[in-house]
């Protein structure tokens, strides 16, 4: 990749629409525009001026009228001149204008290219500009608001802060290691173990949000798990708000997990309809019933539904199939469903079911059909969600990438905790601090390769 | 309808991309978007300016940040102040802006509505207006260029032309009105009849422009016809450069009439693979047969595929099945497909054809299962096209609504005409006269009902 020639792409969405916008950036930027401007010469114009004239072909036909934006380097969003065309959002129109500009000499940009010149300019960190990709696309408010805080610096800073740490305990260590055979007073290896043990909380903390802050990114996984007929598929459709699952009165409707994603107030829940636990003959319904087990183990909250209008002896097979699925950490919530129905005992199988679940699980009553106690539902799977235990200052990690970065850097400085604990030579430990250092530099880009970058960015959209 | 109001809408194609743009416009779009924008104040900032910043809602919590465009009255698309934002193109940080926009005050704009405005507010007539949308839908270069000279005006001048005319013509008439009690020499009726059939001469060849106007507008339907087997289907796929008709050796395939449109050239052509022409039993066949003599009447080309390796019966026996229902005006193509199997006997096809059908007809030999011959027939097809006689500088009529228009002046001058040759009195005269203006002012907009411009920009997109 070199970045000496000039770039272009549409980068609004692909369609039909009222305006398009092509974004081209590089040294030659204006000048190629000029080549296809008819209107006050672009070359003259001051930075961030917007100007109204024709692009034209090399025949002289117009291509249609545009509003050309310049952005002068490095003031823009790639640090290179930039310049934004916007055109009526006809197809043939915006594949005409990319030809166009081929052919005067840019170059289609890659996926992410733009971005990736914003970071190979100093115009953002790494985790800055893969945060670009986060907020578009980030569906909800709070996998917006993480996405936002990351693309704005909140983390990069706070791994700038690790990072001087991290100098300051190897300059220390440099220290002791210069004057070792002599008799100078240092840093004592009590105040260098307080030092990495503070750096250690900090950065495994960090790596510890990261179940969290992919939950949110990808939307919280529910579980709805529950005998056959006990209304699974409606309550999905009713929390959906639509027609997702097909439901019918015939036990075992669903053979196979239907998921689908909602934003229940800030946070984006990912529901698993599962096939209804029963015992059964038929091969295709028990590997759904094995797939429901996989995906009750993967999911963050379990949403247990009880047919109201069973007996009591539901709750215990229920619990037996259901119960032992379960793992730690994992939040369970029991919905009384078929309320509205005359001979649901609601009251009969609450008292039932204290005896078999944990008392602090929260149980609600609803009617599926009826749309009842469906927002009481929501306000739990809300607060199960634990987002709202999210302030805005906090830092979620939703990157893979960088939940690995993390969690090795986390190794390096648990080995060196161990080397100063044991008093192992400040040679040993050095090499596990700047092994630290390279792990949170890879996150932030200070230390990458190309291949890396190439693939971090060919995961964006073309044109950004 | 009130332009009191500041509307708001995303302009750019709906979906997730690198940027999606919102357009503000009214008395108050820069203070609304004041209110939620973090940066340099906005309500400074001079005509056709950008500005980094941040949108930020309610709550001070940042939606994104943003590029803010000023484009201050009358210096603007819709000639109100205007302000557009480009964010990411994130469905989320959409859907929240517009949401932010509209509590602050804004209304979601209607369709069309922001060019409405600016047919309102004079920055364009209806003509040039209802060309906006042509642009955004124009799918080939002679849609794009038939659009764009008529967004232009190069339409609105020509009927600009014609209203002087007929106005001269109006004031001549009444001339002879006011003086004719009196020994006045006025106007010659014969001066005022050469100058009617002149405006008749180019309103009535403005409209004749229509048919070709529309079908390059939507695309010159080519009708491929032919025996069952003939190949019809794969000379449809090959033509479209993919699988788009069912293609077996099964005589009968193709039941009903298949679509699809593709740019030859400049040119956008509606091919309609058509059910072969059989007799047949098959209930639902013979329907497709109907169906086909449908077709072939509407088409502006007739392709008709020969299966060479038939004897020279075939071309008789096709002749009479589909030369009967061509029309004047259309133009047959010949195609002798299967050129590639030995079996093949085109010159003895050739000679056949000779006496079957007119002398001017094109024929080339295909193979549509290699591609042999393909490009001469796309040669061929752009000739009957009519699109390459057109030259820069004329106006074609692609809009019914246009057409109607000028069909309806054409009667009225027609009258005027008459009634000046029968030497009618000038009354009678200057009411067909003032119905040609009428009628002309109609496609420009000076005379024009809520109720049309409603149904007008209806069809435009959300945004424009």
């Amino acid at each position: 990749m070199t970045q000496d020639d000039t770039i272009c792409a549409i980068s609004t969405p692909h369609g039909i629409g009222g305006i398009a916008v092509a974004r081209i950036s590089g040294i030659n930027a204006i000048r190629i525009v000029d080549n296809v401007w008819k209107g006050k010469t672009l070359k003259e114009a001051i930075s961030h001026s917007a100007h109204l004239g024709t692009i034209v072909d090399e025949q002289g036909e117009a291509v249609d009228q545009a509003v050309a934006t310049v952005y002068r380097a490095p003031r823009s969003f790639t640090g290179e001149d930039v310049v934004e065309i916007s055109v009526h959002g006809s197809l043939w129109v915006q594949r005409e204008l990319i030809n166009l500009l081929v052919r005067q000499g840019c170059r289609i940009a890659d996926a992410g290219e733009f971005t990736r010149r914003a970071f190979a300019n100093g115009r953002m960190d790494l985790a800055e500009a893969e945060a670009v990709a986060d907020v578009i696309a980030s569906s909800s408010r709070a996998a917006h608001r993480i996405a936002m805080s990351q693309m704005r610096g909140d983390f990069s800073r706070r791994l700038t802060s690790l990072h001087d740490q991290l100098l300051e305990l190897a300059s220390l260590l440099e220290l002791e290691l210069d004057f070792s055979e002599e008799d100078v007073e240092f840093a004592s290896r009590q105040r260098l173990l307080d030092l990495a043990q503070e750096i250690h909380q900090v950065v495994s903390r960090l790596a510890s949000t990261f179940a969290t802050g992919s939950a949110i990114k990808d939307g919280i996984p529910v579980a709805i798990v529950g005998e056959t007929n006990a209304g699974k598929s409606t309550l999905l459709n009713r929390l959906l708000h639509e027609e997702r699952a097909i439901v019918s009165d015939i036990h075992g409707t669903t053979r196979d997990t239907i998921e689908d994603t909602i934003e229940i107030g800030d946070t984006l829940f990912r529901f698993i309809d599962t096939a209804g636990l029963r015992d059964t003959d038929d091969t295709i319904e028990s590997l759904g019933i094995e797939r429901t087990i996989q995906k009750i183990s993967d999911a963050r909250i379990i949403l247990w539904v009880i047919d109201a209008t069973e007996d009591t002896g539901t709750i215990s097979r229920g619990a037996q199939r259901i119960l032992p699925h379960s793992t730690d950490g994992q939040i369970l919530i029991v919905a009384i469903n078929k309320t509205d129905i005359p001979t649901a005992n609601t009251t009969l199988l609450s008292s039932a079911l204290k005896g078999t679940i944990p008392d602090d699980v929260m149980t609600v009553d609803i009617s599926a059909h009826t749309g009842a106690g469906i927002d009481t539902l929501e306000k739990l799977l809300t607060k199960a969600s634990g987002t709202t235990d999210i302030t805005s200052g906090d830092i979620l990690v939703t990157n893979a990438r960088h939940y690995e970065a993390l969690t090795r850097a986390t190794e390096s400085i648990d080995r060196a905790i161990g080397g100063l604990r044991s008093g192992l030579s400040g040679d040993f430990i050095a090499q596990d601090i700047r092994e630290t250092l390279h792990h949170l530099g890879e996150i932030t880009g200070t230390i990458t390769s190309q291949d890396i970058l190439t693939s971090i960015f060919s995961r964006f959209c073309i044109g950004k």
